[in-house]
């Protein structure tokens, strides 16, 4: 059991994240043990666990905080996080994640279609377990509700050439926005935060997740193909255009589509040409300072919580400057 | 919408089984208005309702049964099943779900994986909004993850030519006779029913949903291959292996190999001579004798439970009777 070295400066959350790690392979149990062995590596092949990090920082602020209560959230909120990733693996035919195989890749679809929905009932459970109240279940379902909504939008948006910066940023707010926001708003909620301060979490959580996930798709476009584990730009050929893309098509779209146009049968001249052209038509730059600002949004609000002891507030502008800053 | 022609002899049921497929209807918004149609689709492609029935057949004893909860609840129940089959299909290959096209088949296995993890968080939203409590959701999340627990123990024995009578019986009770063990203790739990009560309820769906399983495990090696949607024994080409060929491979092992060890590549022939086999090894009649068991032991508890004004333990033995006794 090894934590990504990026928390060693926060040792309370370094803590928990090991108990949620321990508790995700405590609740973990089947009678498939390649299957279960898979999940197992993939839970400890250095996923960063932001959002659980997000979930036990936030329930620093509450009056009623119970670290296994905290602990059991983060689990929940990592299964779903987990669930949906071995389900986009599928969906995106990915070979590789962190480095490691897939369970498409290692076990076929059929393994990977049960180990995602046994994780997602697994999410469910804890969630049914520990959480203190039924409004704290509707709450999370509703999220959970827009989680799986919107990556079918992101579907349904597949070789838009059409699509606008709204379309994106509506299907972003589904897909990974919203789970950052659930981590905040359920962190507070649970600790017992009142309703108002756990919405201003969220909304936290949200700009967050924004950012995070622009800075994912900018990544695409400024990374060599080798540092990062999924293949780039094999979104555009799939027919899913990104922040970066979707500005540049802005600025020139005749530019871009006698490759577009080709669609699943881009060649990889095609898609270097893209990467090109996206740098080309200020793509990247102008998706760069929409992150920052998300991110600027995001600090302020944090600079106005309350202080406490622990320096939460301090802990939460560190980190999200941290993984807003990222490299890779 | 139209309901099963079966349901005419049961007036409440029948309507609230309507309110059923109304509310699911109603819960199910989704921006890709192609997939939301496919599951309409789907949800009124004529689907028994079965599990539903039961759930709100057995609300009937709680005293303080609830209309519209019993309906949300078998709502809930209704689409976690439907979630369920739409990621069998993916995992079978199917094309074809009584009658019509599968979501993979018209969208591709990318909605279909999208779409079934949509229905599964439908399901949850829906009953951690009509619960009565924590209580009831922590039950229900134990069910769930028995059921997707037994589509992963399935997957593990696949051609396993050795596989016993009793990994067979594992598997069907995690993966459909849970379902309908959880409607039976569900509806009489969320009626205001006692715990002891609903446990037996709970074990009366039970020996149902082994019945029913053992039942439609049979009928793939009787029913001409035109009278139902799926197409017969593709299964034992899978690798799974259901009671009848179970039963027939313990009295003669030898006579399968053969065949069996051909694995996916077995052509047409080999499905119709281990056809054939199972049923001179009496595969079939050992198999109807299981059934007949389960299903009489259900019928015997049934009759054991309390009467009231709306004969309820009447309609469930006739309703049990029907199902259990069908040739399609």
């Amino acid at each position: 059991m090894k934590l990504h070295e990026m928390w060693q400066g926060y040792p309370q959350v370094a803590d928990e994240l090991a108990q949620t790690l321990r508790l995700m392979e405590k609740s973990i149990q089947l009678k498939n043990k390649q299957v279960e062995q898979a999940i197992m590596e993939m839970i400890h092949s250095g996923g960063k666990l932001l959002r659980p990090a997000y979930q036990l920082l936030f329930a620093q602020f509450g009056p009623d905080r119970d670290s296994q209560k905290a602990v059991s959230m983060a689990a929940s909120i990592e299964m779903l996080h987990t669930a949906t990733l071995i389900h986009d693996d599928i969906v995106d035919d990915a070979d590789l994640r962190r480095g490691l195989p897939t369970i498409r890749s290692s076990f076929g679809n059929d393994a990977a279609v049960y180990a995602g929905d046994y994780l997602f009932v697994c999410c469910f459970k804890l969630l049914a377990d520990y959480a203190s109240s039924m409004r704290s279940l509707q709450l999370n379902s509703r999220s959970m509700e827009k989680i799986l909504g919107g990556e079918l939008g992101q579907m349904d948006n597949r070789y838009k050439i059409n699509g606008t910066i709204d379309d994106y940023l509506d299907n972003i707010s589904g897909k990974t926005a919203e789970l950052f926001s659930m981590s905040c708003s359920i962190g507070a909620y649970e600790s017992g935060c009142s309703e108002l301060f756990s919405n201003n979490a969220g909304k936290i959580g949200r700009k967050i997740g924004l950012a995070f996930q622009i800075i994912d798709d900018i990544l695409d476009y400024t990374q060599p193909a080798d540092m990062i584990g999924k293949p780039v730009l094999e979104d555009v050929r799939q027919g899913v255009y990104s922040l970066p893309l979707l500005y540049a098509l802005k600025t020139n779209r005749a530019a871009f589509i006698p490759y577009l146009e080709k669609r699943e049968n881009m060649t990889d001249a095609d898609t270097q040409k893209v990467y090109e052209l996206v740098h080309q038509y200020d793509g990247v730059t102008q998706a760069q300072a929409l992150a920052a600002k998300y991110t600027n949004e995001a600090i302020r609000a944090i600079q106005k919580l309350p202080q406490n002891e622990a320096d939460t507030r301090g802990q939460l502008e560190r980190l999200t400057r941290t993984i807003l800053d990222r490299q890779n």
